[in-house]
């Protein structure tokens, strides 16, 4: 481990502090697992991945679930225990689905996300993943600092490894959009497009006149509650935040509607 | 799917409304793929599961794949087109990673779950995952409400369809925890009138067709490009999210149309 930082340093850190967390995952069985965790770090911004003692590595079956994360598998650290994999972190966060007693924080995903965040700028953090039947043993246990559990639904709580990774990944990469106030860019509240402007409260009002005008004309209306059908139809048209160019559009059909009357 | 309601009504609805929230896969083409997405909903207590013409299915890899999550498998309804997978839903939210021009709102997964739990206190939501490599069909986007798009990095936007399913009940299972930490119960969005439920997909596809009816008859259509305009239409009312009522209020104003043409 002593050259990891020389050759294995994250490249591309990307929005926040995400590519300073490493992924350790501990004497995995399928290589598969390894493979889908490649994908789901790099997907997420992440990068630096260590694996302890993995049962088959490197495996055709990792880089075929890499699926183009062969970077991440290619500068995998591999270790023979959790101690080197996490010497120089000083934040390692182990999942766990036991119930037994812990000294130590039980945190959900967000909140374990934004912890080895904010560790992540002072120096390597990890997030650690047990083996897939049997987790971590209780001497991998003591090396956290901190646990998270993810809150499945208590009478199904099978969770594959590849899931756990791809939930705990997605967490650090939504606290690190939030961190850096991406997240509420990527929030497209769509007008129709970005070219065509939201219709004014003018335009608007020329749409339900020549509505009523038009349900008028082909006997619509109530004619005991003429406003009553208008003000429903204003309501739905009021949430949808027709475009200038929408409203064109029903003009237009209200236009031919009348049309030869 | 005239008797999905009997035969495939969600079974133990555990926290909140998660359990009311149908996830649909499109033309799965890896059965491994449908057996990880059922396992994820059930540990995030999802149950309702619809398969749009799957390429295999059962198949051993499904069931190897969903690890003990046998019964979301076998209670899976199979279809041959989302619009019957959709029929009784009246909110369908569907993930894109296409940078096409939508007319709808495109929401990060927090935002998604939030809109399709907020809908499900009305009855059948869905949330839509397309193929492993073709995603869903322009046409297929247009059966959607609203898109969510996870915000991975863009230098590396490769998640597969188990990884996508994963973070979206992962995200649904988080929302309905919250919904029921802060209030004590399942918090429901204001919907246009308390004794007035959401038009469902069925009811919006007989609107549209309606329309189309009508507006080759008024001759409103492009000749050349006479789906440009019902797309339009349809992601203005697909926003709007009317009620049953204003569907029937819109078909009044077409049948007025059409009368005496």
């Amino acid at each position: 481990m002593e050259s990891r930082t020389d050759e294995h340093r994250p490249i591309d850190p990307g929005p926040g502090a995400a590519a300073r967390v490493r992924v350790v995952l501990v004497g995995t069985t399928h290589p598969g697992n390894i493979g889908s965790a490649a994908r789901a770090m790099k997907a997420m911004g992440m990068r630096d991945l260590a694996l302890v003692a993995p049962e088959r590595f490197p495996h055709a079956d990792a880089t075929a679930l890499a699926s183009g994360a062969d970077d991440v598998l290619a500068g995998a650290t591999v270790v023979d225990t959790l101690t080197e994999a996490v010497a120089d972190c000083h934040q390692v966060v182990g999942t766990s689905a036991r119930t037994r007693t812990h000294s130590v924080p039980v945190l959900e995903p967000d909140g374990a996300a934004s912890r080895v965040l904010g560790g992540a700028g002072e120096g390597p953090v990890a997030l650690v993943f047990g083996r897939e039947h049997s987790g971590l043993t209780n001497e991998e246990l003591d090396h956290c600092h901190a646990f998270v559990r993810i809150p499945t639904d208590p009478d199904f709580s099978s969770l594959n490894l590849a899931g756990s990774v791809q939930i705990m990944t997605w967490a650090v990469r939504r606290a690190a959009l939030a961190d850096v106030g991406e997240s509420g860019a990527v929030v497209r509240q769509a007008s129709a497009a970005e070219r065509d402007p939201a219709a004014t409260h003018a335009e608007l009002e020329g749409l339900f006149e020549h509505y009523e005008k038009t349900l008028e004309a082909i006997d619509v209306l109530d004619p005991e509650n003429p406003r009553h059908t208008m003000r429903r139809l204003r309501h739905l048209y009021l949430r949808a935040e027709p475009t200038a160019s929408e409203v064109r559009l029903l003009r237009g059909i209200l236009t031919h509607t009348l049309r030869g009357r």
